[in-house]
């Protein structure tokens, strides 16, 4: 199997600046990108929410790719329709022109380069291993469609193609650029385009035999108060803590009031999206994974 | 003289969450504050903005306080009928019921906690320097009313008191809360109502005889393409460098296409808000200002 056509898509959140900045880095500093064996498309996904600096216009983009919601047109916001564009230009779902999509996304978090999968066949996971042993403070984080929308869709745009992934780098704020954490989406970037060259051109490529996987299990949210207000803020022991096992009795909220809200869960999950700013809208603190280690050494 | 009435403002901006936190921290922990020599106001000045999670609906709040606009009925924007609204409650400037604001702000830079000054009295930059003596990274930054609007008037909510400053905390993305900053900025309001009820009292406070103070001089902006677009990222040497002098020849931006841009400025300034999210929509990269020693023990 050969990859034949790759997207590069930044702005995907318009507010997210690393992703547009990243494809500009890309046009003008590695025009040698369009020699290699693949077609690479760069493509900026939301250009009025990124022209708005603001996540979403109507509706979020990164939710709107459901197979059900593509077919259904009497969806009329912004995003709707944008998302059946970007269906007809790197789709369509299920029967892609494009072998593999990277959607560059950044996050207020601290959580370092995650690669998030969204499906987790092994040239996904032999890819994810990969690039785990080129760029520090990698991390990888499956959502099963299951655990996330409770049937067998995503709507995420990564869903549009089989391979690839959303490459979430973090910690930063909305709105501004910092060098690091664009060298950090720069640097897998090229690596990961290195391994398609390589394995296109049947060369060897190392990757260590097993990988340990974050898998999404629950979101968990703030406390509020009467009203449906938050009215705690995270534990200064849980904040940039991704990553980390939170241990039952760990402290988690700290509420207005000085009460301090402990973890309940007995079996020890690893929290993610500690704090990020587009989850407040949601009243979401963090999302919780269970960390597996999975062999990826059985190429298929 | 004593202080009889203060006000701590927060959410002038309203996706800064630290300020509207804050307010909620001192209505539910310190209720010992009814008990002092001044009367508290606790304020939030954009609702609506904070609501919305914008910085403002129609045009910045903190830019709003100008005489000029305040006696402008013909302005009709959201903002310019809250500033309306909020110089009666806390105003009417020039005449202010009033005695000092706190207006609480948090920025996506690398600042400490900055007692932002709009009023260099002698009152002011006491409590400044008491302010230095007790927080840690604190750092004074006067604004004088020429540098910023060319004539003697200032355009921030802090110009409707004589005494008092905007506390600017950070680095923080807009949109969350963090313990830390959120902390910073408890310690630099409680430190500040200490320092009153004890002038109230007529106690003594101890305070340095000298400050250094950071006097804005000009904002700079972004290189920008021939279609005024930003090209070019802070350069990784300037970044997290705020109240660091800036010498000649340093580099201060990369542009896309691989370029240096370095700083031309004989003088060595030193810059602040580098890298703040809200400055891109003014195409603004960083402010320089001129470090000053100041005395400050000669009591009047």
């Amino acid at each position: 199997m050969t990859i034949q056509k790759i997207a590069i898509v930044g702005g995907t959140h318009g507010n997210e600046y690393t992703g547009p900045y990243l494809l500009n880095l890309l046009k003008y500093r590695v025009p040698v990108l369009r020699y290699l064996t693949f077609d690479l498309k760069i493509f900026l996904a939301n250009p009025k929410a990124y022209q708005n600096k603001v996540r979403y216009i109507d509706y979020d983009l990164n939710r709107s790719f459901l197979s059900e919601d593509l077919a259904n047109y009497s969806l009329d916001s912004y995003e709707a329709n944008r998302a059946k564009v970007i269906n007809q230009v790197l789709g369509p779902k299920e029967n892609s022109k494009t072998d593999l999509i990277i959607d560059v996304h950044s996050t207020t978090a601290n959580m370092g380069v995650s690669i998030i999968l969204v499906n987790n066949n092994m040239f996904n996971l032999q890819l994810a291993s990969f690039l785990s042993t080129r760029i520090p403070n990698v991390f990888i984080y499956y959502i099963p469609p299951e655990a996330y929308t409770g049937n067998n869709d995503h709507p995420f745009l990564n869903s549009l193609a089989k391979y690839g992934f959303a490459l979430e780098v973090g910690p930063i704020p909305n709105g501004v650029v910092r060098h690091d954490i664009l060298l950090q989406a720069y640097d897998a970037t090229l690596a990961c385009l290195e391994y398609i060259e390589k394995k296109n051109k049947g060369m060897d490529v190392y990757y260590e035999s097993t990988v340990d996987v974050y898998e999404h299990v629950s979101a968990v949210e703030f406390p509020l108060d009467s009203d449906g207000k938050i009215d705690a803020i995270i534990h200064k022991e849980l904040q940039d803590m991704d990553y980390k096992p939170l241990e039952k009795g760990a402290p988690i909220f700290e509420k207005f009031d000085g009460r301090i809200v402990v973890n309940h869960e007995d079996e020890s999950f690893y929290p993610v999206f500690i704090n990020e700013a587009a989850y407040y809208d949601k009243k979401i603190a963090f999302s919780l994974t269970r960390k597996k280690r999975i062999r990826v050494d059985n190429i298929t």
